[in-house]
Parts: structure tokens; sequence; C-alpha cells
């Protein structure tokens, strides 16, 4: 067996929600809305299965798919993508990351990470011979700096994996920070890895600014997206990649062996999606920021030190003010106990991680929020 | 970029296929059945995505897919499997099979390939850092012998990488293959990682025989299915392995990296059609007998040297006899100037290809066939 895998625990959002599942808890831990998603989006991928295609697709994806991501970015953010070159689907936003980081980076090749950072990316990079290089993000701001970067790039980096809205902070990016980023990029010729997955759930009338639309990285990035976290369908597994041509060719072949293609009728729904206006999804950003200040407010009320919540459907609490040194065990007793499932923020360190924070994700129904609310009540 | 991926060529059945759409051919290439695929089956998928849920299930599965799977093989063929620990739905029999051999392999292991093979495995192995050891097979009947394998095994043997039915060749190994490839396992302490994915497609009342089912096999195996096979939707994409506790426990682990989960309706549709009768799958089996039969038939009719096809979606010829000695000529000649899309078999090897051979798929309606077959008569 691969000691890489063999070695390795259990991912944390599993581990929870199996808990969730099995002590009947509150589950505000992986991160999926609880209710079904949008009703005509769904019908459109019940109306596909049912009168449409369902054998092998193009590798790349369907070509309305593709087109619809084009125009999706190219209308919101900006960025002018060529939908046969330059876009490819994915089963999910986890096998364009696996893809990217296998396709891109060689045994010995140097690959800056960022802390706290999303459970595979590290596994992934390990897995393709790569050497991490971390670089730790310091509350509360998460900023980069000049100086940290400088030490962790170096002549050997291939590559950086991004992700902004950065998850589990729940933190955006500033234009200061990415501009430094892609200065850093260019200077050391390396291809920034971006994980956008959350790049629709924003709020305070923040913009996305996309890895794509930086200085010079055009030509050096590849842009995660995801369907399952832009119409809260999570199990869909749905996702892209966008690239140059260069880069893309390359990628082509790491799906081509990971997982080929992605179904037919999912890729035609989230196609109709995509079409939908900006109203669509200043609503749901509207929707997701309400249940955000319910349940920040909730827990301040209770009494719970909370750390604002910019992006994504998470929001974390410091628990040091209550006298808490670690995280899993006040998760552990939360879920077994109290009945609420949440996230150690420390799954998503390498080193050095922190371990008074805890991640709740607040894409609920407000009844879900509010009886979480309750349970915590008695934790506090 | 990794050079492994980005040296390597499209694979073949993406290149047939692309050719086909923009030229209009009939595409015999690719194995995909050219209907729809059962209508209760599409239905039930349409029911669970408008009215079931879509969020991120069970990484595993869900619970009612790995249960169908496991009394499916428990009833048809005298596996016993414990569907909570030795089950796992994966994104397609692709990634069960970048997900074994990434989880299995360790840089400087060998694995033993059979050729012709198809094409997914090679750079897998590679990506895993393995050591290829090939066996080739002869034809006409692709058998294994003992001198074969004890050239290829050796103590530094960590899986052999098997394919029952075999693609391309459409035919099936006997139960002296199967014995002697098990006493091989056994005596150098490999794992079998079994592509099986056509075990329901065997025609003239063969049996298939499972690699579980092989003395010793049991706790060194993993065994490799396909719905989209089963059902003939073969953009579905969803798969499952099979394998004792300890293998498992890696599989999962490489699958949480790879796609981590796989789209709940599907997963629902496929637990409903595991649950047919051994009548509805006799009845698939006849239907694409009859449909070998006549593609086979018409082949021999119009003056083709046909190898007998014994399993899967595929018939081969051998063009020797024609004069031709190019099989990547001879299929870009039928595509391009006559209409039909076929696969040439050099494609399945990584070292002395047979150059001879083209298959077809005739998983296609009558009419397809026919007009195939007419459009063939041009080129012989
Ligand atoms: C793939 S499960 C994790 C989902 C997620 O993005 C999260 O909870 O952080
Ligand atoms: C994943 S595309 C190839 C499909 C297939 O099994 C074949 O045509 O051999």
């Amino acid at each position: 067996m691969n000691p890489l895998f063999a070695n390795l625990p259990t991912t944390v959002f599993e581990v929870m929600s199996s808990l969730a599942r099995e002590t009947g808890a509150i589950n505000l831990g992986q991160g999926f809305p609880d209710d079904p998603g949008p009703e005509d989006v769904r019908r459109a991928a019940a109306d596909a299965v049912v009168n449409g295609y369902n054998q092998y697709p193009s590798m790349m994806g369907i070509p309305e798919l593709r087109t619809a991501i084009a125009t999706h970015y190219q209308h919101w953010q900006g960025v002018d993508l060529d939908a046969n070159t330059e876009v490819m689907v994915t089963s999910g936003a986890t096998e364009a990351l696996a893809g990217a980081i296998l396709g891109i980076v060689e045994p010995g090749d140097e690959v800056v990470l960022f802390e706290p950072m999303y459970d595979a990316y590290l596994p992934l990079v390990r897995l393709a011979g790569g050497v991490p290089k971390f670089v730790t993000l310091q509350p509360p701001h998460f900023r980069l700096t000049e100086e940290a970067l400088a030490k962790a790039f170096s002549p050997k980096t291939k590559a950086v994996v991004f992700n902004n809205p950065l998850n589990p902070t729940a933190t955006t990016f500033s234009d200061e920070d990415l501009n430094l980023l892609a200065d850093f990029c260019r200077r050391f010729d390396a291809i920034a890895i971006s994980d956008e997955v959350w790049e629709h759930v924003v709020f305070d009338g923040r913009p996305h600014r996309p890895i794509l639309a930086l200085d010079g990285l055009r030509e050096r990035s590849v842009k995660i997206g995801s369907a399952g976290k832009i119409f809260s369908l999570t199990g869909w597994k749905v996702g892209f990649v966008c690239a140059a041509p260069h880069i893309m060719k390359v990628l082509a072949k790491s799906h081509q062996f990971l997982t080929f293609t992605t179904a037919p009728n999912l890729q035609h729904a989230v196609a109709y999606g995509l079409a939908k206006d900006d109203a669509y999804f200043e609503d749901m950003r509207k929707n997701f920021a309400r249940s955000r200040d319910r349940f920040t407010d909730g827990l301040r009320t209770l009494g719970f030190d909370v750390i604002p919540s910019q992006g994504t459907y998470f929001v974390n609490i410091d628990i040091a003010p209550l006298g808490e040194t670690d995280d899993v065990a006040f998760c552990r007793r939360l879920v077994m106990e109290h009945g609420v499932a949440a996230i150690p923020v420390s799954a998503f360190y390498a080193e050095g991680a922190v371990k008074n924070v805890v991640r709740f994700c607040f894409a609920k129904k407000d009844s879900t929020l509010d009886a979480g609310l309750e349970r915590l009540a008695d934790a506090i």
C-alpha cells in the first residue's frame, strides 16, 4: 500500500458528517446547505436524463456547458475565455484540483501552500512528489506579506495553490494581496492553481477578483470553479477549470485518466443554471448573508467570540476566551454531548496549527440555525 | 508541466469520437450504445434529482447503493461482501482504476500489465512511480501461460492490472487462466486490480468468474465494476470497487482526494437498477449477442476476416488479409473517406503492437449497424 494514503486520516468533513448522522446531531460541519437546491435547475437535470443523451459526452465537457461557463465569466468577471481551448468540465472541484496538481507538479518541484488550507491540497502535492513550502497566514486578516512570500518562493517553485475566498477563515484577499501574489508568480515563473469555488458566495458588496484577471497571470494560472457551490447542489460534483491553452493541454490529459467525463444530464442543467441573470446570483448572496447574520448574531448573543465572515458558507469562533485549548476535543464534545457538529480548524494546518478556532456552516434553514444555537447555549 | 502527462496523446477513443462528430461518420469506435439506456432507471434518476437529496452523500457511496452492489454480487456471483467495509462507489470505473493504482503502487514497485491493455493503465502506473512489466497475450486466444507469467512476476511485484472480459480482444479468460493468475498472485504476494467492467456483457452462456472468487484472492484483490456498462448508460460515470477491508481503507483515502463523492441521484437510480431480476440481465445479454451476430455476419458477408467476440461491446477484424499493414492509417481512411469510425488496436499496446487488428463497437441499433456495414462495403 502506498503509505502516503495508508497513513492519511479520513477527511474531517466526512468524520464529522458521519458522527452527525450516527448521533442525530445538527450538522454545521461539512459545507453544504440543507435545502434541496434550485428547483428549476434540478428539473433541467431530470429532463435531460429522461429525454436526453446518457452516453459518454465529449471528454472536455459538453459544448453547451463550456460555452455557458465562458459566457458567465465574461459577463460577470470580464475574463475572456475560448470555450473550445480554455474551459474543461471535471467531476467536481476535487478532481479539478487533483488533475491540476498531478498535471503540473513534477517530483522535486516546490509548491507554495497557504495555511490554513483545504485538506486535499497537501496530500495531492505529496502524491505528485512535490515539496510543500508553507506560508502561514495570520489572523484576524490572513493577509499575504512580501516577507512571508519571499521566504516561500524560490527558483524551484513550480506552482502555488491559492484559495480565494478562503476556506475555513471565510475571508477574501484584498487587491494588494492579489497583486503581491501575481508579482511573485511572475518573478518566479510559477503557476497559480486558484481554487475559487467560493467566488459567488461573497458578502457586503465585495467583488470577486479572479486569478485570471491579475496582471500577467492569464497565461500562468488555473482557475477552479464549482457548480455544486454556485447552485448549492454540492452532491452534483460538476466542477470546471479555466486555463490558457498550453496549460489546458496538460490538464486534459490528467482528466483523461482520473475520470474522463462527467454525467451529461448534470452538465446540461448547470449550463441552464449559468444562464441565470445577475439578480439571481445577487439574491442568492443576500440569502446567505441573511443566514450569516442570523447565526452570527445568535452566537454573539450566547457570548461566543465570532470572527466575522466575508464569504463562503462559514463563520468561525475563537474558543480561547472560553478557556478552551483544544479545538478537536471541543468539537468532539459539541457533537457527542450537545448534538451540534462543527469543524476544528486545526484540521486545515500541516504545521503550527491554531487550536482555538472552530468553524460552523451557516448555509442552513433558519429553523436549523436556531435549533443549533439552542443546543450551543448549553455548551457555553 | 509533468512530462508524464504533457507527452501523452489524447486517448484514441476521444480522438475517434471527435473525428466522427466532425465528419458525421457513424461512430463504431468508442464503446457506447446509441440507445438512451433503460427508461425506468433514467426515471429513477430524474425522480431522485427532483425529489431527493442533492448534497454531499456519504463519501463511500449512499448506503442503499452499497447494499445493492453487495446483494447483486452475492446473488449473481456468490461473492459475500460487507456493504459497509468492502464496497465503495466511485465517479466511474476510470476513477476506481486511478484510485486503486495510486493507492496501492509505490515508486519502484513492479506492476504486471497484459497487452493489449486499456489505454489508462500504463499512464496511471507511471504516475504512481510503478515499473511496468508487460506480458503480451497472443492471438487468437489471448491465454495466460506459466512461462510468460514467470517472466513478468518477481519479488518486487506489488500488483497486477487485469481485465476480464478483455477489451479490446472481446475474449474471456478460462478457469485455467484465472487459476494460474491466482497462483502467481499468491506466490508473489501481489494484489490483483481487476477491471471487470464488462462482466455482464458475456455471450453464449459463458459465466463471469470474478477475481474475488479465486482461491486466495478474496483478500488480495480489487474488483472494479461499472454501472455505466451494466446499464448501457456510459455517461453516468458511476463505478464501484469491492475489496477486503484492509485494502478498502487505502482506496477510500485515494477516493477522498480524487473526487470525494458521486452524484446521489445517479447513485439512487443505479441502486434501483441493480435490484432487477436475472431475466433482465439475460435479456440484455441476448440483445447484445443478437447485435454482435448481425454485425459479425455482415462483416463476413462483405469478406472481412472477423475474430469472434465472446463478450464486451466489441468485435475485431484482421486487416492483414486485405494487404493492410497499418491499422491507424486504415482507421483514418475509414473515418475520413468512408464515414465509419473504428479503433486501431495498436493503441492498446506499449510495445510490440500488432498493426493488423481493428475494433468495432456493435452495441448499436440495427439501423446503425446496417448503415455502417453499407459504408464498409466500399472500404474492402
Ligand atoms: C468535499 S467535503 C468538504 C466541503 C467543504 O468545502 C467544506 O466543508 O469545507
Ligand atoms: C472511457 S472511453 C472508452 C470506452 C471504452 O471502454 C472503450 O471504447 O474501450
